[in-house]
C-alpha cells in the first residue's frame, strides 16, 4: 500500500528514523542501561523492537501496559514506574507471568501491594517534580515498612520530569545533577539494586541513574525536538487530506481527535496552524493548495497523540511497510 | 456495581441529569427541529435515547459515525456534516442501509461523492467559522453542479461555531442572525428543504435554520457550562483515585490520556488544578486527603474527552446503572 492510500487522519512511523533512533540509544545506553518507558509509544510491537537492541526491562505507566508486556512476553523485568490501589490490577499483574515491580510511595501503596500479591516494590523519591514520589528523608523508614510487609525492597525511583525540557544543556545537566542527590540520599538509605530515573531530554546528562526511563526518544515529537543537543529525528507524523480551500485558508482532517493539544499546536511543513478543532485543521497554506492533498503534521506532543488512533502505519517513503496496533493503551 | 468501585480513570454520566438535558431539548427543538450531533458523545446507546425523545436525524462529523449509526439502524436520515474525498468511505456510506446525505462544499467534492453512489448532498456554505464551506455567492452554482451530477440537493448547511461560545446572550442571538443572512441568502439560491445549523450555544438563539446541529447539551462541559443562559447541567465526568499525598499537593490518576486540554485545564472540586500530565492530576486539595479517596473533574471539553475512553459508566447516585461503549470512534 502507499502513504497516499491511507484513510485519514493516518499516524505514521518513518520506519528509517525510528530504526536509527533506537540504534543511537542503544549504543549509548546499551542493555540494561535502558529500561524503555512504554508510555510514549504503546506498542507491543515497538516494545519488540526495543528487546532486539539488548534491552530487556521496560518502564510502565498504567497496569494495562504491564499486563499487555507480560501477555506478549517482552521484557524480562517490567517496572509499573507509578503508584496504584487498585486491588484488581494489582493482584492481575501479580498473577501475570512477567517479572513485574511495582513503584510505592506511602504506606498506602504498601499495604495495597502487599496485601494483592506483588512480590516487589521500588520506593518512589520526589526529586523536585510535584507529583509522586516521597520525600528523599521518609524514603529508609518506607522502605522498612515494605520489608516488613514482606515486599522487596529493588532500590529506588525518582523521575526529574520538570528538567527534561530545559533548553540549556549546561543548565539541565547541572539540574540534573542536583535533583539526583536527592534520590542518591534516598538510595543510600533504602539500598537496592536499582537506581532508575531519567527521560529522553535528559538521557545523556542523568549520569547518577543506573538506568535511565526514556522513551519518547523513538519517535519524538516537537516539545522535545526544541532540545539541540539530543541525536533523535522525528519519526511520528500524523497525515491529513485537504478537505476544504478557501481563500486564505484551507481545511485538513486531523483535528482534536488525532492530535493531542497539552503542548501548544502540532505544526505542518505546508502553512501556518491558524487552529485545529475536532475533525478539523484550518491552516495557512504556504503554496497553492487543492482538494485531495495530503499535508504532514509533527505531533507536539508524542503520547496523548499516539493514544487517540488504533493503530501506526510505519512508512519507508512512500510505501507502507507494517501496520502496528497501539495495544498498550487504557489503563 | 457502587461507583467507587469502578476501576480509574473513569468516564461517569449521571444518568439523571442527562434525562434531563435530553427532555429539555425535546421540550424546546422536538422531533425534527434537532438533528443531535453525535460527534461529541460518540455512543450509539445515547443516540438511541435521542431517537426514544423523537428526534430521527442525526449528525455526524465522520463517516465512522455514519456507518456505525446506520449500522445500529438509528436514525431514518443521516447527515455527515463535513467533507471527505475518501473514496473507500463514500463508497461504504452509499452501500449503508442508513438514508445518507453527505455535506459538499467544492467541485472535488461534489465528484468524489457522485463518482462513489452517494445520492444526497447539502450544500456546506462558510457563515463566518473559518473551516469547510463555500461562500454564499457561490453556493448556488455549485447545486447546480451537484444536480447535473446527478445528486439530489436537499438545501443547505451552515455552521456558525465562531458564536455558540459568545458569552453574552444578547450579542449571541444578534451575530447568529447576521451569520444565518449568509445562510439564507446561498438557501436562496440552492432551494431544497434542509436549512441545517446551530449548536448547542445557539440551539435557542438561531431562529433561521430549520433543524439544528446541537450535541453538546445531552452531557456539557465546563466550555459550555460558562453560558449562564443555557438550560443544561453538567452529566459528564471523569472519576479518579488520589494515589499520592505530599504536604502541599495530591496527585490523582487521570491525566492528558483521559481529559481533553485543547479548552484549558478541566476542574474539580476538591481543590485547584496546578497541572495534569500524562497519566496525572497534581492538585491543590482544599480538604483533608487520603491515598484511596476518590474525586470527580468536570472535563472542559466533551468531545476530545470522550473519544480517549472506551466505554462510559451511567451512574444513579453511588449505583452504577449500565455501561455502554463509545463506539463511535475513530473515522
Amino acid at each position: 500500500m502507499r502513504v497516499h492510500d491511507l484513510p485519514t487522519p493516518a499516524l505514521i512511523i518513518d520506519a528509517n528514523v525510528m530504526a536509527s533512533n533506537l540504534a543511537i540509544m542503544a549504543d549509548t545506553l546499551p542493555g540494561p542501561r535502558l529500561r524503555p518507558h512504554v508510555k510514549a509509544h504503546k506498542m507491543t510491537a515497538l516494545a519488540s523492537q526495543q528487546v532486539e537492541q539488548g534491552h530487556r526491562g521496560f518502564t510502565c505507566a498504567t497496569p494495562a501496559e504491564v499486563l499487555g508486556l507480560a501477555e506478549a512476553s517482552l521484557g524480562d523485568d517490567i517496572l509499573l514506574a507509578n503508584e496504584t490501589v487498585d486491588a484488581q490490577r494489582l493482584s492481575a499483574m501479580a498473577r501475570c507471568k512477567g517479572n513485574v515491580t511495582v513503584a510505592v510511595d506511602s504506606p498506602e501503596t504498601i499495604a495495597a501491594a502487599a496485601s494483592c500479591g506483588i512480590e516487589q516494590v521500588v520506593i518512589d523519591v520526589a526529586v523536585g517534580l510535584a507529583r509522586c514520589g516521597v520525600e528523599p528523608a521518609d524514603a529508609g523508614r518506607l522502605a522498612e515498612l515494605a520489608s516488613a510487609s514482606h515486599l522487596t525492597v529493588r532500590g529506588v525511583m525518582g523521575y526529574e520530569g520538570h528538567l527534561v525540557a530545559l533548553p540549556d544543556e549546561h543548565e539541565r545537566r547541572e539540574k540534573v545533577a542536583e535533583s539526583m542527590e536527592l534520590l542518591l540520599a534516598a538510595h543510600r538509605d533504602v539500598g537496592g539494586d536499582l537506581i532508575s530515573a531519567g527521560g529522553t531530554g535528559t538521557y545523556a546528562v542523568n549520569t547518577a541513574a543506573t538506568e535511565i526511563q526514556a522513551g519518547s526518544y523513538v519517535l519524538m515529537d516537537s516539545a522535545y525536538g526544541g532540545l539541540t543537543d539530543l541525536p533523535f529525528a522525528q519519526a511520528l507524523f500524523v497525515d491529513a487530506t485537504v478537505i476544504s480551500v478557501a481563500k486564505k485558508w484551507a481545511v485538513a482532517d486531523a483535528g482534536l481527535k488525532a492530535l493531542a493539544m497539552d503542548h501548544g499546536d502540532s505544526h505542518t511543513e505546508s502553512g501556518s496552524t491558524w487552529f485545529f478543532s475536532d475533525e478539523h485543521l484550518t491552516y495557512g497554506p504556504n503554496k497553492p493548495t487543492n482538494v485531495g492533498d495530503r499535508i504532514r503534521i509533527v505531533p507536539a506532543h508524542i503520547d496523548p497523540t499516539i493514544a487517540k488512533h488504533p493503530y501506526a502505519s510505519l512508512v519507508d517513503g512512500d510505501e507502507v511497510v507494517e501496520q502496528w496496533p497501539i495495544d498498550l493503551r487504557y489503563w
